[in-house]
């Protein structure tokens, strides 16, 4: 492949991705068609079985890009802030920022992957696996630094973080404003996610901090 | 219908249930068939459809029924208890006991559920509601007694404790023992969930603790 057809071939990737992501937050992952994916991308059915194996591994690398967007923002915030709770409360910001401004992108990086059977059960999740160790670092230098108490180990603690942030997302991703067309029944009202950023970092740093009678 | 026939009906429909549970947490909720809950069950494939219209419909009675026994459960296990604090680490080590001595249970309402779109998207799900009303009024209570402070809202406070249960619920049920069978990639080694419940209790009780310099 010449470096012409293989940067070509990167456009075209890119492509399906982006309509798979269009696609997915349209009808859902489970009722999503690939020939709708080809459509949308502007390219042939089978074309996208050159570079997808199954509308699974559609998904699955759908995710590790967006992935990888997500952590190169998350790790760009929190790079010069010099405090673990203040890392953890630009993390906490960014993050939400991120569900805010783009809702279709977290719909499927919440909502539908979980409809994959094989994303839950079989996938390893190496892009998962790296933003839970970008969060340990942080509650592991914090330990370390005396700043933050070492009674949770720094990879639970990323767990219970993402855990919060993963269920105000699922939240208010799935809750809908009064007069909003399309889904069926309305699911609790919105909140305001940007101010929940400011709960969610109370109970992260509070419940994370050094206490003398701990 | 006489009495008699009614009970029998009810009796007929947990039967429908108990098969419901062992073979989606066999087979996956996607992958599993409505005619082998049947056989299972010991009814013919059309009777399921007299008590369920769908298996959507039969996955989201199985959730309400073993969610009423949750609820019970957390319930009989905070009653007694005098503080927020206390309440809160009791139905904290309550559920995530649940977790541990009924992993198949806990695995259709944590990982098979979030395969229904219906589920997800559609369903109002007043039980769930009804645990989050749960968690949040334990916090209420205790922010009015003083117990804990006010910064963060009851039921913001009740979304993010059932967030971070249950990401170490998720967590702990698709990582797998070194010598597990059956499913294809490990994913993690398991972890001691008991433990867990203790960093979950220690994140959340500070957390949401009262502090002088708040």
């Amino acid at each position: 492949m010449t470096a012409h057809s293989a940067a070509a071939a990167g456009v075209k990737r890119e492509r399906i991705l982006d309509a798979a992501e269009k696609i997915f937050a349209r009808d859902g992952f489970f009722a999503a068609k690939v020939a709708d994916v080809a459509k949308d991308a502007g390219v042939a059915d089978g074309t996208i079985y050159l570079y997808f194996k199954s509308k699974d591994d559609l998904l699955i690398s759908l995710f590790e890009s967006r992935m990888e967007r997500v952590i190169g923002t998350l790790a760009a915030a929190i790079a010069t802030v010099p405090t673990a709770r203040g890392k953890l409360l630009a993390l906490i910001r960014t993050y939400v920022g991120l569900v805010k401004d783009q809702p279709s992108t977290a719909e499927i990086m919440t909502v539908e992957l979980r409809q994959s059977s094989k994303f839950m059960k079989e996938y390893d999740n190496p892009k998962f696996a790296e933003l839970l160790r970008l969060i340990a670092g942080i509650v592991s230098d914090g330990q370390a630094a005396g700043e933050l108490g070492d009674a949770i180990p720094p990879a639970i603690a990323a767990r219970m973080i993402f855990g919060v942030l993963d269920e105000l997302a699922t939240a208010w991703l799935l809750s809908r404003d009064a007069g909003s067309p399309g889904r069926a029944a309305p699911r609790g009202k919105k909140f305001d996610i940007v101010r929940a950023a400011d709960w969610v970092g109370e109970l992260v740093t509070h419940g994370l901090s050094r206490r003398s009678h701990a």
